[in-house]
């Protein structure tokens, strides 16, 4: 390390783990995004849910149990805390009864943050919140490439009469032409369906779909090359909903679907991330009401970690 | 029983509890109110909570806790099944995404409901639902007494910048006269509150407020009988929030307070409420995910069968 | 104490409360009664109940809870070690699969105990078992007194078909003649029921009926001088139905009733049972699979403590 | 679609997940199987389990769940209700007191429900329910086919002095000549064992044993195909012990045994059962109060789906 | 409000509860006491602990709870946030394997910050803690008076061979001379004990002791006025331990005992306390991991407000 | 088997689950291993864990759950019970408040059983007991080969300040000569570190790591022909943290880590260390606190079972 010197969480080998504040991964915190390179950020929404709610604890609880990570990826031997400065910003302040509201909230939100330079790495919350975030990330970089990690395509067109929800995200910036359409892949996807032909309308975009049947009983490592030859070296934005993941693995989560990938999977799909050009990242559905040992959480930070380890300048020690 | 012929559940003497459809209290579902005195319906929301959700599932279940319900009313000896003609008809379709044009939905079912005479028993749901359903109820009944059972005054002005949630309807009630102010009683309010004096507002408008330290440490028998007194023979609303309750009665709460009423409070407060003029109920505010027993709801469902038991015309055993 | 040595459990003074194979308040195990003046042993069946099951693990997990009792009774200073050999002597080997037939294990069981002049204080299992306990019992001393303290009458006569389930014990026991009907007390009786006159029977053979509502916000130390002037100096069967007590205080339970008694008085119906010739104790229907933080398994353990104090012949400090 | 008309669930698309009624898959409740191809029914009872009980909420909690369910398969295209006329047609209504004469009950109701041509869907309950159901199903079918999906043979001859419970219902089909043993596969066996050759039985009758140890880190599409070939044209009944399943994706279960079957691997099962003449299906052992996020009813609700999707005559898009 | 400036946390009218970085009452967070009148602080050991652990994560629960509270007391009309500076300060770093070093690391944390001129009120984590922080108040104020709520004395001598525990703190504080022992009070005290007169070395010192027993089905606000005689205008520590109060109000702590005081007692104990001169507070033994609905956290949060409303120089409105 | 006798647990089919004292596979309690070729133990603390803590209700809750274990092994057809004198021989009676003590008083006691000839099978309890396990071990057969399954490597130099905890013991017991450090493999490793190479301490020392991502999607049985190899016929210790397991497998546990083992590669490895001269096991970290289900005590008493299943001397049926 030269003359600049970076946040580095306490050590749970000098301080332990239970002891104080819970911040993301025992980062300091900070009001804004000033000075720093990355970004923790919560949106405590659940008010986009179909289904069980709960969400909008996923932030705290994700902070709660981040207390486990330590400084290095042992298994990548990613170094962030020795290339980026890294601290947790907070959350948003939504607007609990009005979710579009909570969009522009997080709209205006993600603009201040995105001008400084920062990459957000937002714990949600429920998936509507994507729309917004992609709004805020489309006007600084341009259309971006997506790489969704989900159950479900999220491209429904209405819900309930609603225009806004969780199960439409990515329809809405694909009307607003926030995605780079060529550059786009989802990846887990299955469960039952409204028509026969479920991803029909992603197809149409040129979105690359992949099933979670064609994931079964593999390593998503090949799968990771190719999407790294499709995603190139444009801005990439990366939106991790933990029901990707098997219920098994993820447990504390609304609209769970069986079936699903691995732990292990999902971590291949974020290690292979690497070398994208990504701006920005989330992980979002973690519902503590229904994760009783804190475990979809403690995943989830673990996640959110790997993503961080991934980001453009990382050093890696070897 | 004369020549009419009442809905009657299936007792558990012949049909075992687990067995059947979960509808309230084991009652036949119908799709409307038509033909009924009374109607237990649900309004499964939480979008007006501003802490944990999970009310959503309030209705879901109270109905499958209620299959502990027997006929008749151990306690006072009503024969409610003698005497009216009830049946479970069902949940509003709510809108998830839009908590104002639910109100909307809800106002306009219960106009329905309420056109056919019959009284409706609603299971929520988060508090914000008492705010249409008082809409339809003073639509048909004019400005109606209050029965305001509940930990917190309900009272708030805007939250969040919001005027509809589950901390307003009552203020909002008052602002469009649906209430006769005279005849309002909120009975359990406590807590820690936004001004030093919490319930003036309420007191401005008329309301008697009993907060839950006038009732410690003794029956409310006597208070109920003030109660009748002030709201004498007009229409009367009952609205309980299960948060009334102590935690330790009622743990499976969005928004739960410290030192509330006991469950036997509770059943003296609805059985004090025999001989008013009720013309319509409900028990908000259980919330599942927080209910791991089932006894939250299982306690809803007890309390809105003794809702039911001081009906007007409900016949008692002595 | 004479030259008599008596089983002491080891003192979590001296023993980690953790450490050690889970006996009921960490006394010695032995298979028979042989030798003993009271014994606890568990009849771990559920197959009796009519609503949520569990309660075969109730003597399991009453043994694990009870390692938090401490020799001496804090309240009363009572002393049961100095007083009589008390032995945990394990399980009646029921039958799951033909509850008629766990009937007769547990009648026999019963008779070969009652044969050494041990008093049994029996962990339930659900209330099915007083059936066949109190056959063996009434074959040794005639026909007892009975202190019954339950949210329910069990003196159902056929349900589903069937005379043997948990909730037609007692009718079967007065059937029989296995009660002297004029000295039976039954305590904390409530809840929605079959017929608008809920106890008349019980009434009609002679019992004393004391309902929960009778009980509300008061000691029941003036009842239990009544009870003792009821039941005289003859043989008394303490049945205590940990449903008696409130949810709140005993949330895990099968078949919950709102509005019951508080531990407070449980406790001082046990203790006003001092002075009573007791020849035998339960304490059923705890359902571990509802009692997540052991709470209610706890509290059965000291209920039965609490009886273990009021045996003949115990000797208090003061 | 051609003039006839079926059922089909609401979409959540237009009706709120939480709204409503909870039957299964939201499909319209009947109270007999008349005109239906196929219908779903609970049969709740766990009163034949040897270890945890909760089986006999096992209905409800599937029926609560599967609101999850959308009308058609996203894997596979099936379009199941463009093709049959499907109902929830409710519980049957057991005895819980008596074993031996709720399988009576049972294949009565069976009987019934089998005369009418429709085929049906059970929600479990313990495994002991099968052997009534084939009693019903050998009467109508003659000897069945049996594609038998557990961690555990169920082919015990006595246990605790008995003939009926969950772990012999097999041996009695069997020993009745239900079943035609030449076409039957049990899939997913393992666990400790009353003896070192533990399915020396099972394949003594004929039929093909799969030993999960078998299955461990491999597709099972072509076992498939192999017990397609092994059971060709004749009727086929299919028995899915959810047990089948790891507990780490199937926590609700009460005779959970480790290192089992994979979620994928249940699902590459059933849809492998496509082309087979299946004449009845179940999927029993969901336990509630061991499933506290509802995940494995959830499991469960799928499984069912994926069930009706395989049925003869079912409509695929592809 | 004069010139000077006080922290108010941000009220959940304008800021949603769930957004923000868990501190106690959505305080700031400081790294010291400087400048503060009182500070939360918290302690975060289950090492003292003799039965159930967990109390390590008090602090992090009570905090995430504690986005319920709002800035007035709603019954007593304090405003605490009108009168003193307030923060939350964060934890005392522990050292988790060895006991006597901890009590070390608190003893050198509150002379630091007693220095200041701060009063602590602290979150526990376990009862041990008391001694220590003792020894810091000690060395401030001289011997100091004791409202000590308790289910158990916490004087015991010697535990598994140690003379440090949650057993033990208050036998150190007295063998130190660190309480003015004619102005000691213990109130709640029960449950089975190791001697038939469990209270005697209690007595002995001088404490006046309140068993459980004597404050059943009562008010204590009479007690407490006699308590406030006996205190005089000393200084005075509370220390309140959340077993103080029965389980059916907190059940999420280590060492329950039954037949407890009522969360409407704790509030007046704690209310009736105003008026003494409180050095320092202490809320101990919340154990999250049997506190499922994070009930007992809030609870205790609760508490720990009702505390800071009391401390002297709080501005009533009345 | 010849004229030797051995102890047998009673059959499910012959003793209800349910029923009896909790003992380890129900076997007999005997208080010393006098006797017997094999012993469980439990070692109940949990005072050296870092993050959360429970393992004190390890050897309770394995216990528990262990009634689910029939006397054979169904997988490899061992029959542990015709080769091996075996009994349950309680709990070391550990010293809650200090950990050194602790460790001493482990140490003392496993002096004991191995003086015997038995060889111990632990239940932890944390993993800082195998530091003290291993002390005696060595004592009595030298410095012994280790097969150590964990997500973590368990040798950190100093934690706290301290040198005794969870994350510490190999590196102890490395510094004591107590392992034949050629002879050590460690598999599982993974998680964040403390450092970019965080295994080095441990290859420095010999020891073969086999990190968890080598073990993604594969079966280990080819690791375990390897792992055979290396560590040849001498004696052998083999620590099993259940935390090498997936939490979606194991979620009952202090420190998880994601993207572990599967439970079907846990006992891969127990089976492939058939052969290997065992001379001691434990099977640590499993914390009923976060084991709602009971299944990850369920797992541990299988994989306990598995071990003792490849002993030396045990007889296979094939």
């Amino acid at each position: 390390m030269s003359g600049k010197s970076y946040n580095v969480p306490p050590s749970a080998e000098f301080v332990a783990r239970v002891s104080g504040i819970a911040t993301m991964a025992k980062l300091p915190f900070q009001e804004t995004a000033e000075g720093l390179d990355a970004a923790f950020i919560g949106v405590p929404i659940d008010t986009g849910t179909s289904n069980r709610p709960g969400a909008r604890f996923g932030p705290r609880q994700i902070r709660a149990e981040s207390a486990m990570l330590r400084p290095y990826n042992g298994g990548t031997r990613a170094a962030p805390y020795e290339s980026l400065m890294v601290a947790d910003i907070g959350d948003v302040n939504v607007n609990l009864y009005d979710l579009k509201d909570t969009c522009k909230r997080i709209r205006e939100a993600y603009r201040k943050i995105l001008k400084t330079g920062c990459i957000p790495l937002t714990m949600g919350g429920d998936h509507t919140i994507a729309y917004p975030i992609l709004q805020a990330v489309a006007e600084r970089h341009g259309p971006v490439g997506l790489v969704h990690v989900d159950a479900h395509s999220d491209t429904g067109d209405v819900i309930l009469g609603e225009k806004i929800g969780h199960g439409t995200p990515f329809r809405r910036c694909v009307e607003e032409g926030l995605l780079d359409c060529s550059r786009v892949v989802q990846i887990g996807l299955r469960g039952s369906s409204y028509s026969p032909d479920a991803y029909a309308w992603s197809r149409a975009q040129g979105f690359r779909v992949v099933q979670a049947d064609e994931c079964w009983h593999k390593s998503l490592v090949p799968l990771m090359a190719e999407v790294r030859e499709q995603l190139g070296a444009g801005p990439v934005y990366l939106s991790f909903d933990i029901d990707a993941l098997d219920p098994a693995f993820a447990p504390g989560t609304g609209t769970p679907e069986i079936a699903g990938l691995t732990t292990i999977q999902g971590v291949e799909i974020i290690r292979g991330c690497r070398g994208l050009n990504i701006v920005g990242c989330d992980l979002v559905e973690v519902s503590p009401p229904y994760d009783a040992t804190g475990n979809t959480a403690l995943l989830a930070a673990n996640l959110l970690f790997e993503m961080l380890c991934v980001l453009p300048k990382i050093k890696y020690y070897n």
